[in-house]
């Protein structure tokens, strides 16, 4: 478990580590494979974490019942709620992805340090319905136990691939027929003015919290696309920068009838 | 400075502790009053925070140079860049509120639980150029050290109030002619269909991150908006979602010329 908490190990045993009675769940609902359930049997009183670790006790699953001092010494929550588990999860490849349809939106996440931003960042993708987030560059990954929290385990359910370098993705967008659509402080057009091409797939690529994107990352984007900025502060939270560029984008293009809930 | 660790205290001292370089930065370009900096020499690097404190020290501030040891107790930070301070401020009241201009945006944030949220959203509302942000309710308040930070020190730059209780702010809202609108995620229109008065102040009004609006607060409002949810999940985070709405209304009224940078 402890082994988990290094990107590479997650990376290699296609493992991760979950927190939380929601991100647990989400886990299950998905159909992941279990390796083991953490539990806190004396603190656990929420009947949905019960029902899920009765499904999987019956499904063959490891469930170890901890006592509270050595859950808290495994949990990184404040208040642990006496839930974790290890999951066989790990995001896909680009070459995983399906071919766009041209009302899809994409998120290229680049470089991001924290990762419960990046939590966040997934938990909004998936409110704005896309068809896929790739998170791209160093930093954090996907599989960090509080990004999988902070994603209230929209993590698991989004079709969600990794790039190491940001010039994969891109290079899949231009070949996939995908239109980049980069965020910067100092563009010109506004999210509101900027034209983007209709029935075309478009993808949202954001930088680094501090950084913004790399610069080789901003030039090969198609279209530059800035948030206004009408207060003391020069940017947003990288979270809920994307989910103002997503949202404006989807109001002007509702997703297809049928392809989702 | 331990002792401003408690809501209560930070309320009554109109005090409150400040770490990091760009929230203390901006607590002095505020012009706020300083009553101690807490410094780490031996880590300290940046030279903006160097010649803040010298400014500070000018001014006659005592600025305690700790060993990395001492700093990193009083830390919060996973990296403390050893800059914290002791300054005197304090979120307003109702009451000191300027009127309202027909094309301001205010915000509601009612019993968040969490102080990096509340300092995600006070950025998120600056980003927008909102008039003022009430923080109403229980639940955390922005004068925590975690709110502070997230919202990169902006906190001290927005006209901020609080309200023990939610329907003080809505009876504010009501009496100066500010048009309440709720999130809900039940709301019949969406909010790029909802219709909202021209010319009109307009409050954001959204609520705790696990249940959202207390039901009273909700049926106060004079408009409810839903933010469409097109993935597995059923909510939004709620800076994110408070920044989709607030960009949305911006959308559709810039800010009057001359009135934010």
């Amino acid at each position: 478990m402890r082994a988990l908490g290094d990107r590479r190990v997650r990376q290699t045993d296609g493992a991760c580590f979950v927190e939380g009675i929601r991100a647990v769940c989400e886990a299950l609902d998905a159909g992941l494979p279990f390796e083991a359930v953490l539990l806190c049997g004396e603190r656990l009183r929420s009947t949905v974490a019960l029902a899920a670790i009765e499904r999987l006790r019956a499904a063959g699953v490891p469930c170890v019942d901890l006592p509270p001092s050595r859950f808290a010494r495994l949990s990184d929550m404040d208040n642990p709620v006496g839930l974790a588990a290890i999951v066989r999860w790990a995001p896909g490849e680009l070459a995983d992805l399906a071919p766009p349809a041209p009302e899809d939106l994409y998120v290229v996440a680049e470089d991001l340090g924290d990762p419960g931003n990046l939590g966040t960042l997934l938990r909004t993708a998936d409110g704005a319905g896309v068809a896929a987030v790739v998170v791209a560059g160093g930093g954090t990954d996907a599989g960090h136990r509080r990004c999988l929290r902070s994603s209230l385990g929209t993590a698991f359910r989004l079709p969600l691939v990794r790039a190491d370098e940001p010039g994969e993705a891109i290079a899949w967008a231009g070949a996939a027929g995908v239109v980049t659509i980069g965020t910067s402080a100092h563009a010109a057009p506004s999210v509101w003015e900027a034209e983007v091409p209709e029935h075309t797939a478009l993808a949202v690529v954001v930088g680094n919290e501090e950084r913004g994107l790399r610069q080789e990352t901003a030039a090969a984007c198609d279209i530059a696309v800035r948030i206004p900025m009408l207060g003391s502060a020069t940017s947003l939270n990288v979270a809920v920068a994307t989910g103002i560029v997503l949202y404006e984008l989807r109001r002007r293009r509702p997703p297809a009838a049928g392809r989702r809930p």
